[in-house]
């Protein structure tokens, strides 16, 4: 199969990132692209999610999946093979995080007119990337159940800029001291407003109440 | 119980990190104390961890530990109450990482003089502490089973500066699709030298190897 197109990001230049993402989030509004920006830890799950979702939402959204990573291209690769839809990995360089400058390097490589729903999976990081307003018009993270449910406590910036927590990897609650209960207690200390949903990506459990969430937020925020 | 000591790390104003990293290193050499730097995704069982290594060695060693964390003291807490040696807590403030100078600021607040081994734990991200020498003798990390056997190929700096990759919920390695071997052999395309020790934290197998090793790294090292 043809390589996916691989951009690498250069470092911003932009002093004033919260007003740059301001005005992609502006740009995107007028060419009616919604832009979803998840992040999560290494191995939570993000690229199967996305699959999952993808494929219950492409017939009804035109969707593109830009991929940042440090330096490999496995999950465009994969993340094409799929589902089929266009996907383009971000190399980061190093780098921990996008701000909205980099998020606009990476959307300068994909056909925004022909889109509804550009899906950003952010670097693997808890920390920085909550940091950095990518323009995205939406934050969602996942949190899986192997990480432990304490987790909201001690990352509490990732958690308060979050509309959506995914708790995936829900197969394997026997086998943790994770309580789902106290989790979504501990998410809501940080942020009230925020909605959480527990899935398994790997079976596709709960994944179709995710996909609904998301077809509502863009159908909704294309109206506004 | 008393609450731990807590440390609010200031920013570092030293503009040569790798240089600062060397002194620290130097000046801990001539008092005696191994430093090591122990780094992991959050949730992968870093005290855990060190719980089980601390309780198999302390009657051997004499050890601190500083716990990096962004803004909650709970592990310092559950370290001191586990295995009574003295712990401190270090806010970060919201940063991704420690340098030397952070590193330093912690070092301060503990008696060095009365110690053979301090252990830092490192704030949970796989990106940026790899990016900053702490001045620690030796770095180690903590990789669990469910993040998935593929992570030295996507987190290449971290597996590349680290002399110990520990293997830990190995007890969970049924539930999850985790190559052992090829993880060994990803990580091992990176860090050719890297000693790989599986574990599982919570049931205290394999923790005995990995307590043999540290001890047998803190030895050599003083005898240098």
């Amino acid at each position: 199969m043809d390589s996916v197109k691989i951009i690498e990001i250069k470092k911003s230049v932009f002093a004033d990132n919260e007003q740059d993402a301001n005005s992609l989030r502006q740009e995107l509004k007028e060419k009616g692209v919604f832009l979803l920006n998840l992040m999560s830890s290494p191995g939570s799950g993000k690229t199967t999610t996305l699959i999952q979702l993808i494929n219950r939402l492409k017939d009804r959204l035109r969707i593109a999946v830009m991929e940042a990573d440090i330096d490999s291209d496995v999950d465009a690769v994969k993340i094409r093979e799929a589902t089929g839809i266009p996907s383009i990995q971000l190399h980061t360089g190093g780098m921990c995080h996008l701000d909205a400058e980099m998020t606009r390097q990476g959307l300068d490589n994909v056909e925004l007119e022909q889109l509804d729903l550009v899906i950003l999976e952010n670097v693997g990081n808890l920390v920085c990337p909550a940091e950095f307003d990518t323009g995205a018009v939406c934050n969602a993270m996942i949190l899986s159940v192997p990480e432990g449910s304490d987790k909201p406590l001690k990352y509490p910036l990732m958690f308060s800029v979050c509309d959506m927590v995914v708790i995936n990897k829900m197969d394997v609650l026997p086998y943790f001291d994770f309580n789902l209960q106290k989790c979504k207690e501990n998410i809501h200390l940080r942020n009230p407003k925020a909605q959480v949903i527990p899935i398994c990506a790997k079976s596709g459990e709960g994944t179709e109440v995710l996909a609904a969430w998301l077809l509502e937020q863009v159908k909704h925020w294309k109206q506004q």
